[in-house]
């Protein structure tokens, strides 16, 4: 939290199907459906969050991500944020209070990695689910599926990438944890953290801009990872890839402080550093983009 | 027990490089050498078994497992047995006391499918590795690598599926625990036990007689499982499958009474079987025989 | 299983309040009610189970166990047990099919340790709930609470051990899987197992006879125990001790074959040996009995 | 990270024998032994941590921390903290670098709790140890007894928490992410975060200023937990209570963001705040302090 943005707070995802989307985000990962609003979007968030929401669902023609909003530790910081993003020479647009529900007004701004992110300062804060600020129990009862924990982080795939590292390490803050490279040394992966997690958004070259991969959600531990990989199965969801350790990220410890070098993967070890058990990438892995 | 059997009590792999195989079974696995003999070969245990061995390894020009053997509860029962296999039709050779260092005799028989199988009652028992019998502490200091447990099945590939079965339940009292059947009830493969065990030994379907899929041994945990496939990327050891849950035999609370009907698996559901979380059949897994 | 007697089938327990008993067996361990009877008896069963049900609960003015059941391969094999245990001088008493809902005739006798137990061989079989025999799933959604897997063992307190012992081993054809000495060689604690489990039952030296301690249940994981304990705490359950180990019968690898000799303990070193992690005794522990 | 403060960087602990604390930190913990200076201190540092030591040990007549060290994430910033301590009445002391092997300079100061602590920014960055940062291994092989990852928090018994809490927050810039407090509202117990962390220092009312409780290592999940706690018993450490979850700082998720409002905890609940499991305090956490 070197420039005061804080996290990931909310995503924005375009479902096909709102029906099965939200049975998908429910009743699979176990989110919280917290509100709905007039333009038939849904609500959602992790039991820990104490804010409103941090996923947004909106029915659309095509599947894909309008918008990743990062949370920032005061409105004075958003202004100043805004000011050097216009200086950076980006497109800044001001999007009102109210128009996500519960949610202060917000920056958005579009990365040369062609995908659109916003700054925010203010929204709701019920506290976390199921459980007070007083005296709270370990965990609530009644959580389904997975009972993902909170919004982790954004992977996705578009252009730029030295360009959107400059914009995120200068402009927001942001250190660059992890990457991958070429035997030329150019950067074909980056994993960008504003806090002590080894990632909060994840950047993979690609010639198209604005591409999603995925929406990553926390889970506790390693067996709730098998019992994820469980009910995946069970509700003949497709997945990419059974339970494994990614090395990229999430190996050798998985925390990051500023004054962590990056660790650096060679791009011919790209298969141990995402799928560190079967060490072979995996097409469906690297194949479904929205 | 129905018969007398106890369980899977050896089995004896030929390797084509002795050294690389005890660095495997020893510094990866985790497996504790007991002895060596004349001819060369080495013994091997994991730290919870009482017995001297469970793991013969010998050096030789081609890889396979040259017999597995049963522990009886007596050697009353090894040769009621005996007789049972002469009236089913099976060829019995007698093996003498010490041709294994430290083991009592031994009743070879040839099964349908090929494989050589083993009886016998004594041992020399000289107990749990690194714990006593008196205040045992809850696991010994120094065990390596994946810290194995316990030899627990072979799964093996063979002919004959069917005769197979009719021995191992009439003469040596296992169960079918599991099978895999086709749409016209052919049944495909068939997991066996003679324990509280989801199976002692496994048998899949194949035209040829006598192969060798893998011989497995006991992990404690979920984590442990984690950590043994972090171990086999670090060595960089050839893996069929990332950690995962089989479907066959390992779901469902993992545990078989003489009570309890066969489990059974359409043999198009065989993907979801192995692997319960990619759904679909591995090309390594299903072709490295010896 | 060495004279036919398989597994702890039921345990029938007297509750002083029925309603609060079903909340905590239910709500709070994941039981399932299968079924209520005209005596206003409640059947329950873990998940896992394939029979009926495996815990009844009696409306009574005393806290205590009713009786212990071993379930038996075979009808045969109650009748010779019968046999065998009024020649060992038991008083037996025949309780006809269906007293209990969907349970065969029983042959009830007093062991000298003062407790009731029960020979049975027949129950109705319902099967694994919520999972078929065909291509199952690897658990049932729905499962409440600590998701009790099945009905593990009882904990008893009683007099003459080693008369109870001779009972267990010569006539049931039970061993003694761990014991606690005192220094003159007294057994005052004893852990018999008729299968490849720790124990079915276990006895601990009390003056007086037919004492009931607790009956425990298998949950799958030591994280599963992290939650079992965390709900403990949640629903304000009163609880012996945390998470911990047990030196007794579940270090050192947790599993018994027929030929494996007896672990035994110094008295003086019981602490350990029941709370592996703390290595005091409790009071609570030791003095809840009824 | 509001004012540039990282995390805990190191603690010196006066023990009263040397060779039996390094045998507790490096055998039994699985610290890592970097260096050794002329006075005969011992460094130490957990695996994942880069810098080249967190925890240094010396030999004293009396046991307990001399201070407690933050790194912080510029030199810059270590000059204004120290402006700003002075302001706030803080005597301050400035070390020179290289008093610790391999630290820059330090500047010390006295809390109103009576706790030495001190900032710094610059320390020897060796890494890793046992992972490089070009395409690392999930962790090392070799590491000993409990595989502690790294030097969490202290916990820390002493005077004027009113006055330390405003020193932390307005001076260093941390958070109060959790609380005790009696039914008249005086905070008893304060937990304060710089990170993501549900605690890096933690403060107990206490009339005498300057005692030390503990300090606290990082395990990576509950299963080492379990494993450190048989290591404890195995080498017949003291332990003040065994695996369990403290209510206060983790359960619900267990992280922090500046936004969060502090957890609070009525003292009456201190026990379950503590020791969630067992709900009553144990007189050995309480009282060993030095």
């Amino acid at each position: 939290m070197k420039k005061g943005i804080m996290r990931p707070g909310h995503v924005q995802i375009r479902v096909l199907d709102l029906d099965e989307a939200i049975k998908h985000y429910v009743d699979l990962l176990g989110l919280i459906e917290t509100d709905r609003d007039a333009q038939g979007r849904v609500y959602l968030k992790g039991w820990t969050e104490v804010d409103k929401f941090s996923v947004v669902l909106r029915e659309a023609d095509t599947a894909g991500m309008d918008f990743m909003g990062f949370k920032c530790i005061s409105e004075d910081v958003v202004d100043a944020r805004r000011e050097e993003l216009l200086a950076f020479g980006c497109e800044v647009e001001n999007i009102p209070e109210g128009e996500l529900s519960g949610c202060g007004r917000r920056v958005r701004f579009t990365a040369p990695s062609g995908h659109a992110f916003e700054l925010f300062a203010t929204k709701e804060q019920p506290g976390k689910w199921g459980v007070g600020e007083k005296n709270p129990e370990a965990w609530p009862r009644g959580i389904k599926g997975m009972q993902a924990q909170r919004f982790d982080h954004c992977l996705l795939y578009g252009t730029n990438l030295d360009k959107t590292l400059d914009l995120f390490r200068d402009v927001l803050g942001f250190d660059l944890a992890e990457q991958v490279v070429t035997p030329d040394g150019t950067r074909v992966a980056q994993f960008l953290t504003a806090s002590m997690k080894a990632h909060d958004v994840a950047f993979i070259d690609h010639p198209e801009p604005g591409k999603f991969h995925h929406a990553s959600f926390f889970l506790e531990t390693w067996e709730s990872v098998l019992r994820a990989a469980d009910l995946i199965s069970m509700t003949d969801t497709s997945i990419d890839i059974g339970p494994t350790r990614h090395g990229l990220t999430h190996g050798s410890g998985d925390y990051h402080y500023p004054d962590h070098p990056p660790v650096t993967w060679d791009v011919d070890q790209l298969g141990k550093a995402i799928f560190y058990h079967d060490r072979v990438l995996n097409e469906r892995f690297l194949s479904v983009l929205t």
